[in-house]
């Protein structure tokens, strides 16, 4: 079995769209907040089956784990009633995908996250996504202001009433930034991959791990600019008297395979141990479109890994039993169908 | 002849360092500013030849293009005075010690930029630093802020009077921030390489070079994320419908070699062409220490190189051509010496 870690609706209907464009207006006072649109299964079956679906099955993978767009989040967008209406519509929709194609599609939940508002808040809606809708796992914002990163980063105890429900409920968080609205940083080309190294950074000064010590989180996109620099880091976790990274880091980290060329998956497996690399494609995510140099889309990662001189087993981690391990419910519910 | 496109004075003389200190202390209030110490040559001669020179001895480069330390330039701090007194300090400084250690040592200089105070302002210290302390380049800060981020992309015109200096005075910039004030960025292990690929992605969203076709841009660390992303960066420019990197981007950006373990270095000349890599290894600077993995510092950056299958001619760009090439006053400089 092939399970892609990152997957997002990105292929969301209109109307799910033509929602949150009326809750924005109505968050800048130019309406009253909008009811969500009746949605016929139809229209979302059509909108999963002929994108997501059908590449899942061209390229050869069985299951994605799949959570709302993740630049649609806009955490800084209106007030916390604001989010948590999105959130939960986001959410809804996701559990209608997995309800329509539960082979296919397991879900992560977006939190009702918004500046300045305490992140205990949030519990309540990782609660229900998970405890009511059989979600597996949760993306957790680390700067909700929307790229001027005015809050505290998450070795502060600020965030620690969420991270003991991730532990009390034995789910995941993968650290997933949502859309920039600063100018200096383009959401999917520098945003997204400063968050990732920003967030390990952030877990390689602080101690979280010590408190937390079965917290678990994924790093997307390959980890940001991390593996690439793994002797930077390795050289300041040592001046900054840490453990080293395997120690101090590396229990509760995980890197996904979002990067959308051969030399960086090299790199990565190169540096990184195949118990910390879960597949993932990022598909529909920030690059569409096929690579000239290779002849293939960009993010058929699965191409890059078939590559790769892997035994048996670390090709199984890779591509389903690290998933398995880091989404116990998802282990769970696999299990429960005899998988 | 092998020339290290990037060194800071990492070592200053305590005297320096309590001048800033003071100097910030007058930026809060509690004291009038302060006058700049006598320094004698002896304490600047001490402060180089024990380290970066004699480091650079030890690995086997003989020239250091020698700039302020990166995270001390502070522009966040105090205002536009402050950050020009302490430009010109630290500038002088550096003046210093190019004229103790004239072969090994050639200047690049910091700006007074401050957060909301136009670049052209910047424009008569780099012309005094350039015409008149015979520095070859700069020091350009992207995000003044110190890690908020609260000023324009450098594709935005705000920029260009600074950019017509530069080309009208045919130097070019390294891209490099300063400390993080910011408690969700560690400088060296988030800031810095955040930095780096946000300017990265800035030039690939705009058509700065254009307007500026002899433009020159040196994006330090690596290139932060962006190799190990090549892909994506190659995929965000099809998507954008920005001609190919190549003709886009790289005529004018440069990466140097600042990173820390023989994977990434590996990873950059695979992906990178090697008219695009300058040598460097930021000695000292963000990493000190030995790689007990390599047992030799990780920062020793040529060692890494060495062990690289380059022709001839292409170790040679890499050592030493492409810095004579896009620094034309430093090659200027050695031709006059005969070298």
């Amino acid at each position: 079995m092939i399970i892609d870690c990152h997957g997002h609706y990105t292929t969301e209907p209109a109307k799910h769209l033509a929602f949150r464009q009326a809750q924005i207006a109505a968050a800048q006072g130019s309406a009253g907040p909008p009811s969500y649109p009746a949605l016929q299964d139809d229209e979302i079956r059509a909108s999963i089956a002929e994108n997501q679906l059908r590449l899942l099955r061209q390229r050869g993978a069985d299951l994605t784990i799949f959570s709302p767009r993740a630049a649609g989040m806009g955490h800084h967008v209106g007030d916390e009633a604001v989010s948590l209406a999105w959130a939960r519509a986001s959410n809804d929709l996701i559990a209608r995908v997995v309800a329509l194609f539960p082979d296919n599609f397991i879900g992560v939940c977006q939190l009702p996250q918004s500046p300045g508002v305490s992140i205990a808040n949030s519990v309540g809606e990782l609660r229900r996504c998970v405890q009511e809708l059989g979600f597996v796992g949760c993306n957790l914002n680390p700067d909700p202001s929307g790229g001027f990163w005015t809050g505290l980063p998450l070795t502060d105890r600020a965030w620690y009433p969420f991270f003991e429900a991730m532990v009390e409920l034995d789910v995941p968080a993968m650290i997933h930034v949502s859309g920039s609205c600063n100018a200096c940083f383009h959401t999917t080309g520098a945003h997204y991959l400063n968050a990732d190294t920003t967030a390990f950074m952030q877990f390689l000064q602080g101690d979280l791990f010590k408190d937390f010590p079965t917290l678990r989180f994924i790093i997307p996109h390959g980890g940001g600019a991390v593996p690439y620099h793994w002797g930077r880091f390795r050289g300041l976790a040592d001046m900054l008297k840490k453990p080293p990274l395997a120690e101090h880091v590396m229990h509760n980290v995980y890197f996904d395979t979002c990067v959308y060329h051969q030399a960086g998956i090299d790199l990565l497996f190169r540096v990184i141990g195949v118990d910390n690399i879960l597949f993932g494609s990022e598909m529909f995510g920030a690059v569409r479109g096929i690579d000239p140099e290779s002849g293939h889309a960009f993010d058929d990662t699965k191409r890059y890994i078939d590559t790769l001189d892997l035994t048996e087993i670390d090709r199984r981690k890779v591509m389903e039993l690290n998933a398995r391990r880091v989404y116990p419910r998802l282990d769970a519910a696999l299990r429960a169908r005899g998988l």
